[in-house]
């Protein structure tokens, strides 16, 4: 890339799939940042972060791991960014741009406004991008190209920043979006949040049948469970935060869902084909929109 | 294949996708049966599959269609199956094989065998195979390939004739398995059925959101949504016939599930954060327990 970087210094918070593959991007890519810091509070993380190699410096301590970087980026589980927060707080350079790259927004601006000092701008972000595996081995550079990147800046922050940010997801290939961060807890909550508390669900529910039945569900998995199985096989500590960050919109959406899931069972008791036909219509309509936009 | 056909006069009711495949698979693979007539009650479709060429006789009325044939196959849905069984019941023949295709088979034991004439053995099936297309032209010879047919026959059912319809399934590739009717029903209930009630449902959810938002969902359904709504995109009398078909299973199973999802949600809203762990962890489980089955 011909370009000045975006950033002289970039430190990534967490060195899982997110964050290592920021780094990756970083360094194949060009154009994003001339230094990269890699902090992971886990020593073994640090050790196969330092022999991966996918950064120029590898750092334990977040507060140390910040210093003098002019672009932080929290890639951690969003249940950790208070904790961060605090120990990072103290110690970001003025005119550093603080993002993230958590799955709920509404939580990140409660976490991490309260703190921020003056003049570090919080650009908050969601590439909406991920595998079922984690940890620093699972990143690539080519997680986040085609997918889309939900930037949820709160009003007044600086455009220069905000810029800065949707430069950095564009040249690691993401289409960059901009939403408030209810709407964006929202939309998450029934595209992704939703759908993976119904898929953990119902891999317990089958677990608990009797023993034969469940034998049976484990070897006639047909493409419907199968489905939700691979919703399912997904990292422990980043959805446990995920459901707690997104409280309101999840439960809003469960509960519309759960009513909803009772009509159509109430329309199965009684025989009410109309109804039933009318559900499973309107399935169909919304998985042609999802065709008509590519996304399916 | 050097072996005699299993069957001189092989009858599908119904020419969709499971009908339509069926013949292919006979006419490619041979040894399955010497003729085959395809029924449809609806002239489109007979026209199309004369058309296809799929089938050596092509007939709109069942009970004709039946006639002088050693096994009939009900491969319409399976709400269809009682007002096909008071057409076709006087016409069957001596020694013929009466078999089907539908997902729910408790139904089809309370459907079938009150008419079942002296003389005609009933072995009813189920082919875990299936695409999100129907129609004649949506089947293909090699759908049932390395997919189970599970037979649920009645005790006391003539083991030859039983037999032969396995026999017929591994000739389409499939694996044949048996199973009571009863436990047949729970099992694809919970991997199945309620797995399609549920994204049935969470479509119509989403399509009720407030206008911004389920455009926004439209956009930006990750993977979560995309797979539910694939399972959505199904045919809409089957499934309806499956839902009313294997209600009290389905009922059985959707409330099980209802109570395992409010008790994530009730964690969700107290922030019990171990609960929630607990349940994440379990679906990892069932997953890894389907990928060692090589079923994901």
């Amino acid at each position: 890339m011909a370009d000045a970087p975006l950033f002289e210094r970039l430190c990534l918070i967490g060195s899982g799939l997110i964050g290592g593959s920021i780094a990756r991007a970083a360094r194949e890519k060009g154009g994003i940042a001339r230094r990269v810091v890699a902090q992971s509070r886990r020593p073994e993380t640090l050790a196969r972060v330092r022999e991966l190699g996918f950064a120029d410096e590898v750092e334990a301590d977040p507060a140390r791991a910040v210093e003098g970087a002019d672009c932080v980026i929290l890639c951690v589980p969003v249940g950790a960014y208070a904790g961060v927060m605090e120990r990072i707080a103290p110690r970001l350079s003025p005119g550093c741009v603080l993002s993230d790259a958590g799955s709920t927004k509404g939580s990140v601006l409660r976490d991490l406004q309260p703190l921020l000092p003056e003049g570090v701008h919080l650009v908050p972000a969601h590439p909406m991008a991920g595998t079922e595996h984690s940890g620093p081995d699972a990143g690539f550079a080519t997680l986040f190209e085609g997918r889309y990147c939900i930037l949820t800046p709160p009003e007044g922050t600086d455009p220069a920043a905000v810029e800065r940010i949707a430069e950095l997801w564009r040249r690691c290939g993401s289409s960059v979006e901009f939403m408030d961060a209810a709407t964006h807890d929202k939309v998450v909550a029934i595209v992704s949040h939703l759908p993976h508390l119904i898929a953990f669900t119902i891999c317990g529910t089958a677990d608990d049948l009797a023993e034969e039945t469940r034998e049976a569900v484990l070897k006639f998995a047909a493409s419907g469970f199968r489905d939700f199985t691979r919703i399912a096989a997904s990292d422990v500590d980043m959805w446990r935060d995920i459901f707690l960050n997104n409280r309101e919109a999840l439960l809003e959406m469960l509960a519309r869902f759960t009513e909803d899931a009772q009509a159509l069972a109430r329309a199965v008791r009684w025989g009410e084909a109309g109804f039933i036909e009318d559900r499973i219509r309107r399935g169909r309509r919304i998985r042609r929109g999802l065709i008509e936009r590519k996304q399916a």
